[in-house]
């Protein structure tokens, strides 16, 4: 089917092509001026009624944005689906706005990364049954191959999709550190000759097996100790939610919440908290503390 | 080859089939009879020199137990392997033991649980290289298909295999909770309609794709609200001491140790430490307590 | 000075004692027609312009109406202080209510609980510097004997002592936490005796004592062993704002959220997620689980 | 009464003037030839029988060899009493090394810091009705003024003062931590003008109010933001004990384990479990991370 992608970065570049080899009609169109079409009054003519937009843009500003212009263009019948990274509840305006004009509204999560324009893309659906199964070519192009029910999901109404992906995407920073605790332990200084060799030895049969894993084995090979990075974590946004919702409906969240503190705290040069340990340390005890202009992170000169 | 087996429980009996089923010779022995041969004794003699015999037996005393028993069965030039889940400590006490009779000693870490007699499992070693080669045809049945070093791995000295599984099952304990914290968030109130199908349509292509995320969809699948079961649940020793070391090497575990004391509170009948909570509130803001005798987890009954 | 209270709960009422006996004429309004007048319209009657109310009702709903009822009968050159637990994002809400009729604004944390009608209240407030000295007085008689300075703080703009109480409270749980945590861990089979005795040697000269630790002593003494409660501890709000607020700024908050998480966790009749750590052991391990029925917390009865 | 004191540093030294100032005769021993007597031999022929020595040196090797050579230099109804911060299963053996001689042995947990020698130490015993009857001069010379169960505990047999002092220290891990994370998010860019202000209001009337509050307070006193020392907190042992002790009774421990993993971390360089995370972020996303050489800590260079 004919379909319009708005944002072609490294998710909505990829997918659109994924999408064309699997014989859909992408239009593209992208702020840069790489698409096929040089704005989104463009991309709308260009495009036969009732229209597929999809969105593939920074959550947020350059959602809101997109999709308040769309409101201008579109016309009844047409229907955006919201594929970025938007916070669940920003589906519920967009819908609100766009269903005043007869135009559907489908949020859709999409997980997978760069590796998803060759292995498929997780999807996570939220809207009415009907705009769904009107998206279901598209959502079988992009998904893995399979049953259909392993790499897609209608979640539920408009925000389940989004609210789906938020949720697995703070799994997914429980995940990461755990691996990242298990690695920093068994280079920790214990009778393990070859941390790499561990890890990918976890690759099959173990309970521990898993696509992070095979990354992590990845980068252990292509950089053993991890020497060509620093240990600089962002966070995108969803873990942050996640841990905003789990307090909302009071599910205790440790491993999720102490994944994203530990992002937080890889960002920080001197962390103000610790500062206040160190200076209630030597106002109690007389321990030494590392004074300004001392290197961070060493032993203190003296006592 | 010849094998002796001790211990035919879920792991050991299963083992002993899967080897049995790759062309080695199984003589299985355990304490309650249900093995080829009626005692440790016997098993011994039974054995052609050299013998290897693997132990399958519960860690601690009755795997100390079993390798003192052995020193005074077994001869130079016999292994003995430790596939239990034996805390890597106690490995070097074994293998010691065993070293002055010339007897030679391996650990192994194993992963898989009841899938791994038709799946496979992972293993992690611990020895010399030379016993490590001698055992390498056992290994080979005992791993999944594929390339050996994604199910194997020789990690180290003696206790590095276990050190590794450790390791593995810190990382489990985390990986475990991480999507436990998900399936209580997904369930709590939100948008999504069916959390186990959201957690099947992870299985392919999305980030947090793993065995144990196919596991959860079968439990789910299963018992779609997990009605059948409470929160009820076990540790069984790698996890402590997986904190333990981390403690020792001044690791941070906050993800490890959060899965770890979760388990225990989800043991308690009532937690001590939030009765002196809700004491101490009731102290400074004559807050309602829950008094003896009133349901616990319910709301208190004044104020 | 004459002042109007709003909410005469164990807070307000015992606020508008203390003041009273410092020689302020207070003029109490609670809604189940326990106070001085019958009515918001009343209050607004007796005390003389330009009024002074300060408001001691519960957060959200009934703060936020009863500032828009106020809105309708005060006049340029009145003042409300909102001393409940508001979030700090409600005041500039209310502030810029009441600004638009020339109504001042100002917001104040109060800390002290039950004890504070004798020992004094803690106080952070927020608003602009005249306003402020012009409830000097109040500030006065409800904050302890001493140095202002120590019971006292002008903490910025409207918000900021609403801000202040909330990260006051939000480190309130984990010192709560923290002292918790030691209890139980003393009571849990160590060579400790008597439990509330060590706790109470902590009072003098130690690192640890505190008011908390004062109040838990006072809890042990009257029920050593926390007998006539059982482990239910509510939350109010501000603990789940300051974790909301450290996300939002990117502030590792692994305490407070432990402490935040331990109260919902303390909450459930049976966790979800402990459901379906247990699951996921059954699944791999062929593990042991609680069955439906079963009572919870007691160990399974098979394998 | 006559005391030898082994140990003449911050605590030993302290606590010695404390008690010649109270009356007592004390005789100070140091390995840096600093006190009243140039060896361990000359303090014990300088002191009456039956004698009293108060061991004030480093936990672990130190205490257990200065007990090792004592156990050479006493006599039958002598008493040691090991005052350091030894972990509590040290106390059996030095007990029981003793006891073969008719040596008397008491551990005592010493809490107060540098503070201690003018407001008195908070302390906690261990050992026989007996033993800790005959110290009560000294105890009670040590102890801060008050009621003497506010400041001294004979908590149980040998080792159960140890045990409660490391229980201490846990919980003052947790304390501090509180307060840190609270002092963090107070400077984060809220509304709060003065973050030093406001903890100073906390100081009187308060819930939080608390001798580790007033050493913040006087922190920030002498330096506002904590620009003259870095984030870098040490660990002394026994925040690592009280985790292992909570590990071994399954007590959940969620805000003291979290205080010292944020000491761990402060002390890194560059994590390597930020790395593990950053390079996985990176396999899966194409997320830019930083390369080594690049400034940690910042954001990276592209993308």
């Amino acid at each position: 089917m004919q379909l319009g992608m708005v944002g072609l970065g490294r998710m909505g570049g990829n997918m659109a092509e994924r999408l064309r080899a699997a014989g859909h009609e992408v239009v593209g169109y992208a702020n840069d001026g790489s698409g096929d079409v040089a704005s989104l009054d463009e991309l709308v003519k260009t495009l036969t009624a009732p229209r597929t937009i999809w969105l593939m843009v920074p959550a947020g500003e350059a959602t809101n944005s997109t999709v308040t212009a769309l409101a201008d263009l579109l016309e009844a019948g047409d229907l955006v689906v919201d594929g970025g990274n938007s916070k669940f509840t920003d589906d519920a305006v967009h819908a609100e706005l766009l269903d005043t004009l007869g135009v559907r509204y489908v949020d859709c999560g999409v997980s997978g990364g760069v590796w998803g324009r060759t292995e498929g893309y997780g999807l996570m659906a939220g809207g009415d049954a009907a705009d769904i199964e009107r998206l279901l070519p598209v959502f079988d192009a992009l998904r893995p191959e399979g049953p259909r029910e392993e790499g897609f999901v209608h979640a539920g109404p408009v925000g389940a999709g989004h609210y789906a992906k938020m949720v697995h995407n703070g799994v997914e920073y429980g995940l990461m550190q755990a691996y990242a605790e298990g690695y920093e332990l068994l280079s920790a200084g214990g009778p393990v000759d070859n941390v790499g060799a561990v890890m990918k030895a976890w690759s099959r049969g173990t309970v521990v097996r898993s696509w992070l894993l095979d990354l992590m084995v990845r980068a252990l090979e292509a950089d053993p100790h991890l020497d060509q990075i620093t240990g600089y974590a962002e966070d995108s946004g969803e873990g942050r939610w996640t841990v905003d919702e789990a307090i909302v409906h009071a599910v205790p969240a440790p491993v999720i919440s102490a994944a994203l503190f530990a992002r937080f705290a890889s960002r920080q040069v001197d962390s103000p908290a610790m500062k206040a340990v160190a200076a209630l340390r030597a106002q109690f005890g007389g321990h030494a503390t590392h004074k300004a202009g001392e290197a961070a992170n060493e032993p203190p000169t003296g006592g």
